[in-house]
């Protein structure tokens, strides 16, 4: 392992928000941070270069996408993810489990592992801990996820009977890891159950990771269920260890997370969004393609400094996207990244200040009031 | 009219083939030129700030399309379509006559104009020269184009009883058009006949306009019977004036022109190819799909200097079309746009080094012969 590598240093908190830095193979992680998502080893409608651009500071990838296409063989041939995709700086990588379980044409769960269908053309493939860090291992991330089962987070009976098979799996990604120049995080599971939760943090905690993912939420639950888990969780976890909430990536829950000690996230939302047409505003979300920005010469949002806000209207973007042109997707995209980005980084800024919840609160009515007028 | 606009300054000249200059209100035009098309006020895939990385000199927008959505007259109050599109160099809209007659539901000509049906939703328009002209006027590119009919090239009967048509509605535009920061063009009909396009060049240099287009070609002719038209063009249209190819970027085609003296092309070629995995290389146009690509670390030409070639590989330019990443597709159109606009670029100093023919005829010799192993 080399020195100081995935250190987490703790620079400054406020309540129990925190600001610090993970230092990874390919770049210092400034958290809290908003990772946006490149699937399947591209980040949709945006070039690396308008990644750095916007100061993406880690870009996320998902194993089980490249295992099935192009191949994680392939990808480490070519020099590992990293090269492949021209992003030079931090990436981290999931296990490829959540969307064996979302995605699959049909998964059949063991205690050994997953067998399941290829989405893409049926065919039948087998995932196990020691599988799953290996084609992470191919793909060559900085930050490489456990495999773990991600059960429906309410029903007690089901979460309870997963917690073991997760743990398990847990210590066997930990055995099954080789590569000192990669962070193996390990995944919380238990639901909205306090008790389970704390079951689980305690069993992985006792595996030991340099990191710690909330695992198992934004998948259903409500934000009243899922708000007091990452409270718990903060109290649970260790504090010189990031934490990182999986799959979240609506600003309110980015800024409600970062109030409750999480210090990484990731979601498609931003480009989700982008292709239907759908813009994060400081006051609150809006349609572009709606008939009222048809006239409307200003940016999508006035304090916005993306490479979109700087260069076109509303009105152009309303008539791409209404034309149904590749260009409006892409600097749609541009700027739900750039939002939510500067918004975790402005909350970064706000917590060295002594000022978080403040910052915090303001933020949330502007938004909320925004989306009641919208 | 400004001292010294809509000048055309021809600096250099090699056998038939042209090298100039021709001065609008965005810039200057350095001929001979390939211009992107942004049908819908946007080169598909392609940010303006990319299209000035390539060395796009000129783009073309669409008159059809832009008047139906988001129409003329929105883009007029936006401040035009450079400052719609965030463009600020010179544009070209063509007349809307071509995507009338090859896109429109349903046309009727008369004497006096076209009424349509909408591709988009069936509802019925009316193209006259004057309506054409008043919408370019609003939309408000550097270069503008007569409304014409686009006959078939080899069916003499009906280009003959066209020519009459399109010559009065040349007059037409001539008279209905207004604005002095717009160059009009005139555009010669004929066919593939030469006494046709003998009458109509006479006809269209009568009424007397500060560039002239070759239309009725690339529209299902072969080559054999579209390069001759353009030498007879060579021959009848004044050397003081730009000419200008319309719909031509097959890179074949562009030379073959070049060495025919023509000044501007157009085409969505290069763009349309990139969406459909196909790339331009010095050796002839290959697929980028193909598995013969899938463990190639090298650019798609290594004599590119396109942003994609300096980045990426071929085998992540095949994973991301394989996927259907939108990234793909923006990749290659900027490979393929650059790609041409580089080959006319050299084929203009090769013009003023006195030698053009050898370059072209080598640079063909070698496309051809990497087609023939491909």
């Amino acid at each position: 392992m080399i020195a100081g590598m995935f250190e987490f240093e703790l620079r400054a908190s406020d309540g129990r928000a925190r600001a610090g830095i993970f230092r990874v193979p390919h770049g210092d992680i400034l958290t809290p941070v908003f990772m946006p998502v490149g699937t399947q080893a591209a980040v949709k409608g945006v070039t690396p270069r308008e990644l750095g651009e916007m100061a993406a500071n880690v870009v996320l990838s998902n194993t089980y996408h490249l295992y099935l296409r192009p191949g994680d063989a392939l990808v480490a041939r070519r020099g590992g993810l990293h090269r492949f995709m021209g992003w030079p700086g931090p990436m981290l990588t999931d296990s490829g489990g959540f969307q064996v379980f979302s995605l699959s044409a049909m998964r059949k769960i063991d205690e050994q592992g997953v067998t399941f269908k290829s989405h893409l053309d049926g065919s039948l493939h087998r995932f196990t801990p020691e599988k799953s860090i290996s084609i992470q291992e191919n793909l060559g991330a900085d930050i490489i996820m456990a495999f773990d089962e991600c059960p429906p987070p309410t029903d007690r009976e089901y979460v309870t009977e997963s917690l073991a098979r997760t743990h398990a799996w847990a210590r066997r990604c930990r055995d099954a890891h080789t590569r000192a120049d990669q962070a193996l995080f390990g995944i919380v599971q238990g639901g909205i159950f306090q008790d389970l939760r704390a079951r689980s943090a305690q069993a992985i905690m006792e595996i030991g990771f340099p990191g710690y993912a909330i695992g198992g939420l934004a998948v259903g639950e409500t934000k009243a269920e899922m708000y007091p888990v990452l409270a718990w969780m903060d109290d649970l976890l260790p504090r010189d260890k990031p934490r990182y909430l999986m799959g979240v990536g609506d600003p309110r829950d980015l800024l409600e997370g970062i109030a409750r000690g999480v210090d990484l996230f990731d979601c498609v939302l931003p480009t989700r969004l982008a292709r239907h047409a759908a813009a994060f505003t400081h006051d609150g979300r809006i349609t572009v393609t709606n008939q009222r920005f048809a006239e409307d010469d200003g940016p999508l949002d006035a304090e916005c400094d993306c490479a979109t806000c700087q260069h076109f209207s509303r009105a152009y973007l309303r008539h791409l996207l209404q034309a149904g042109e590749l260009l409006g997707m892409m600097l749609m995209s541009v700027h739900n990244l750039r939002f939510l980005i500067r918004l975790v980084a402005d909350a970064r800024a706000a917590i060295f200040e002594r000022r978080f919840e403040a910052f915090a609160s303001a933020w949330l009515a502007r938004y909320a009031a925004g989306g009641r007028r919208a």
